[in-house]
């Protein structure tokens, strides 16, 4: 049991987490290791706020602390937690915001990355800076969607479509990084749309600590 | 009541506290703002690891939040729940690293830090990127002693002399940045012994909180 | 006497000093330091070549060297004679813009600055860049006015509100600064109107001097 | 046979190739993709200079255009021809360079190289700027071996444990990265001996590729 | 005869080598040393991709290994076998782009390039990264005409104006280089039309050249 | 006579003038222009504080509007007076720490600067960040003696040749930059000491100048 991989998902939705395991799919192999995503329960419908982002840490690192696995994925965009659980987690844990950056520097040479709101722009420049990836890094723009407004599927692809083009277009993005777990399910399409490699971040993270769990990073 | 600066020590150690107070002095005016240094009951003796760090930020919230100010200061050089406390508060906070960092600017050409342990150094250098002050941070270099150490004198002044001198000699610092509240009695002696200018950053915090209080930032 | 912040105008307009002179009261406290506004007659009617800029450094040392105080502001956005000054001294020297610039680091992600005239932008690029604040600058615009046309409130404001709305909404600026001293008097209007913070420079020279004066640095 | 990850080294040695075949085992799934390693016949003993680097581009071509796979690993540290191969083949191209310290971003705060030769370093620092990892970047150290003398066990790990102390005590790195295909039988003990993770690059590589293959990246 | 500077048109086509030849003419003294232009027979018409540049590299050095000269200028702007070259010859070796780059710093704040085709943005992109130059790098922007099209003068100057116009006003750029060694010819106008400095890389490398013959780098 | 270029050296030192014009022999052709050095009667004997720095700039001004030339070169290696010499110049304006710089981006990884006194590190420092060319350079040492000790030859080249050797082995340095106008005479001899190129920047900025004269810029 303690062979797999332990996906987890800070805010409280559902649909959230079904659309991350979902995502997940073509990353689990007959012989293992096993991806099981959970729902951290005291986490808010949506993490949107800084306040929010550091709320979940607690419960975040008890969860960590009473779920054995053999590696852990933080499937949030903000990566809340991820310092501290790397202290805390006797296995390797990848946040998804980190996996994604750092995933997106063999696919293109200036990634893009598509926010949910304005404020979370603010808080992806930061931590581009915190990560020493600015020069890779083309912006960050918000389709203007809260997390719980990313399950209607026409509304949100449209506005992912127009912000992935002003990103590809005007600020010279050619990889493009979905910056919400709740994005998952329109990777294939915004990809179908915009002609480039588009990073769905909790895939990102996965497939990094498959290899990690393999290779004994 | 509402015109003070309010000085949070997210630590429980009513030392460390004291020592902030005292190193408030001269900043205090007769027609105010007051300055109030209080300790967080919730913290742990010293903020020493990530988990620390992320742990104090639940109860600094709601401390902000029943607490009335005309400005915050989070007095841990991690500056722990910083982002949230701007969301959360009514009125600006500064944490005293990145007060540290910003008043060093004009002091230096590179500013070096004192820390205490090693696993501060790894927090330190990703902070400074997460600021963009890469270019004028000299180093971040441990002085080998926890939070609770930082009350012995003279192992501790030798210790903060060693470390600052190869920061002066070795790394080109020109300032030193005092890299724990705990270390603020010491900023005098420092300055005697090494012949640079030292922040001491509750100080250098809470004189931009007094500059943003009459100035209405 | 010499416990005095000196602020000086190396410009030659009275009016210009009449404004920063004005920006000063909420940082004038009963029990001191003073903060006494004076113009160097020797300059010119306004500072927006770098000929110019080079051209006061003697006049503004020789005014330094007889004019004893606990602390100088050279009120110029291009900081003329900064190093010089601290070497010529015998108190601390701040520079409005790299004072602005560091004051502006724990307001917002991004600064943009309101430069007077397009030559200025150049030299505000290099100055950003020698300060090592590239990765917190937004962009420097200027609002098409001379030194001597920003007494004209109606259309420096308009002017200037036009370019901080460029700042704030192409740039991603969340907040600005004014790169003119002779734009003191404009402060409040434009927080009104952008509802960003905006530092007046001369403003965050002095209450870094302020600070310097009771702190001993 | 299309599904296979082929791992081409690009230089002649049927050594290095095994040891590369060798690290290769943990990412080896029963479902797959294989993971095939050949070596190119065209390419020198050692790739140790920039001649030789461009010049195994042509055949390395020449391999990837008439051997299909789902995706290619360069197993040469300098990357050679990487660019040219992406434009070439039809499927995803990891270079190991690229691949290793893009995994290093999440192992630590700071990575450092362990090069073969002095004139590697001059390599690695340049093409860690054209990365943008700069400030990610510890520093590049010889071991002062070439490729032909990496077989060598005792020698070999006491210059590598050598070297890699220096990175981690001197230099601040916290993951160490083996800088030539030819060190990846040495992971493990290098492991052992300095207590920091270290990153094989052919392994790093194929794990990137493993899950590029899978996502259809 | 070895005293000669040796600048090398690595594309086959002559009208470029033509264009080289004849912007040498302001940099022919009488006392010498010598300029000539010759066109590599190997070279494709034109190099517009990641493998066309690679593979000139094979064909350039042995050019470079049979023809003696006192110093080479490699007269594409992908810098093309740049670093072979250098270990390769026996004297100091110039490549356009690097060149240009360098020559720009002192004609400028921020410098712009003209680019070929979308192409070769991402290219100019990284390397002005791997140089180090890119907080001096305004853009990259292509005209949209290959090296075949540079020929025909008046589309490519109203290309080149229309861009160069946009790296002007839009991104601040205050010198312009011509991106590709097909240009040549274009300088004088584009400076006449835009009113700034434009660098023409091969004048900027021969010109580099002729004072490392005479100063002995 | 205006086709000439005129060499300034800013501080009354004819020695140091006549240095500067030894080292001008190569880059004198017949057919010109002429290089002429020229001793800026109004400098101190030498330029070692910010207060000289700046002190030289109006006599420097005054010297150029009244000499014609086709170029300037201004001879310290601080560049005093640069950005308004451009301003007040009709032909182009070389700083041999500026055209020093650019020069070892070709000849290099990374250069380390020979300073005269450690007051001059802090001013390189702060002059390589604001030209955008940090991530070039390695450092820059004292090697501890005035503009008036240079002339001293045994002493000088000890002391220069272990600040370089420094340079090269401890800091990575490639090549070498003499920091200061006063040490022309050491180019030979350090690098005949030393192994790695030296650029002595009043030829580095002679030679620009030239090529700008005859190209036009």
């Amino acid at each position: 049991m303690s062979g797999r991989i332990l996906v987890i998902n800070p805010n409280s939705s559902e649909t959230v987490t079904a659309g991350i395991d979902a995502a997940m799919a073509p990353l689990r192999f007959a012989e293992g290791p096993g991806i099981d995503c959970v729902t951290l329960a005291e986490g808010p419908p949506g993490i949107e706020t800084q306040v929010q982002v550091d709320g979940v840490v607690a419960p975040l690192l008890a969860l960590i602390r009473r779920e054995p696995a053999a590696a852990y994925v933080i499937a949030c965009f903000s990566d809340p937690g991820l310092g501290a659980a790397r202290e805390a987690a006797a296995a390797p844990v990848f946040g998804i915001s980190e996996s994604a950056m750092a995933r997106a520097l063999s696919l293109g040479e200036r990634f893009g990355i598509l926010a949910i709101l304005p404020a979370s722009v603010k808080r992806h420049r930061r931590y581009v800076r915190s990560l020493g990836l600015e020069s890779r890094f083309a912006d960050s723009q918000p389709i203007g969607r809260g997390v719980g407004e990313l399950a209607e599927p026409a509304a949100t692809l449209a506005a992912m479509t127009e912000v992935g083009r002003r990103l590809r277009d005007d600020e010279g993005a050619d990889v493009l990084i979905l910056g919400c777990a709740g994005m998952a399910g329109y990777r294939a399409a915004l990809e179908a749309e915009l002609g480039l490699p588009v990073v769905e971040p909790c895939q990102a993270a996965a497939a990094a600590a498959l290899g990690a769990v393999r290779l004994g990073w």
